[in-house]
């Protein structure tokens, strides 16, 4: 089995104008997606944002369920957050999974929009059931990751289909499902 | 096609050490089961707390998206966060969904344990596709639903399994993961 890394992109993502911006680190997004990496067999799961401050709030969330009062308070939830891993951007965490594994991450980019040669849920979760290279599958925040990373990866997972034309979840509920159907099939 | 509703219950609920509770309202929970409904043709999403300030809370949220700042700056959460309504209790909810569609509602929980008579996701996701009475999908606060509720309902719908033996998603994840189950089908 190939192994499967999360990574939550910070920056460079886009605002609602289309401006490339950096998005404020949100705890139950480190919370929920530890979470679900924890039950769907996910090796680790990167929080990256350039903000120093920002991964010192990340760090100092961590070290409360690890060491701190929550820790005993709740071992579910520390169990969950051992998986949290902080990079300051893409780069640095496909360079510590190189450096983990002896490979290079494929590249896995999730979008709310469709486009001409989207990824299948079904394509790669048969990938990660074969041996082959770690894959990294990439979130964005805000309005979604730009042009620029959706251009540099080795695929676009295809969107997740509502019943209707709205396509607005949070980032948390999409990684749910995303990784519910890469582990539970379809 | 049955008429499918959800409810997120803060009471009754156990608490980690079993005692039975009333939970805080997740401003969080708010959002992403709304945008969660909006995506997967729900008709209402009922937040259920006996708590009058906590109603109220919710109802400032709401008033927040639909007429205030937020009905300007995103008009698709001001669109998931319409399908929110309030209720004291379950049975409030029950009451109106029986006004509404002139049924009563087929009650089904959702609960992170196992157990003998487990509703599958296909078989609820068959129901819905087919005529009949309005289905209330229940998702419980804190530690979850307690068995005084679980007594009461028609069917107890099965747990989503993970890789391991780890369950504890948030019920964001869990609503994400059951609704996208039901309506794009396994």
């Amino acid at each position: 089995m190939a192994d499967l890394y999360v990574a939550l992109l910070h920056h460079p993502v886009y605002d609602k104008t289309g401006a490339v911006v950096t998005t404020a680190v949100t705890n139950l997004d480190v919370h929920d997606i530890a979470r679900l990496a924890c039950t769907f067999d996910v090796r680790a799961f990167y929080v990256c944002t350039p903000v120093h401050t920002l991964r010192r709030l990340v760090a100092r969330i961590i070290r409360h369920w690890d060491v701190g009062p929550g820790s005993t308070y709740n071992a579910t939830r520390r169990e969950a957050l051992a998986l949290v891993r902080q990079a300051p951007e893409m780069d640095a965490a496909i360079a510590e999974i190189e450096r983990e594994t002896g490979q290079l991450p494929r590249l896995v980019a999730t979008s709310a929009r469709g486009g001409p040669t989207r990824l299948s849920h079904a394509a790669l979760r048969a990938r990660l059931a074969a041996p082959g290279p770690p894959e990294l599958l990439l979130f964005g925040t805000g309005w979604g990751l730009t042009k620029d990373v959706l251009e540099r990866v080795h695929d676009v997972l295809e969107p997740i289909e509502g019943s209707g034309p709205y396509n607005h979840l949070s980032v948390r509920a999409a990684a749910a499902i995303v990784l519910d159907r890469l582990r539970n099939g379809r």
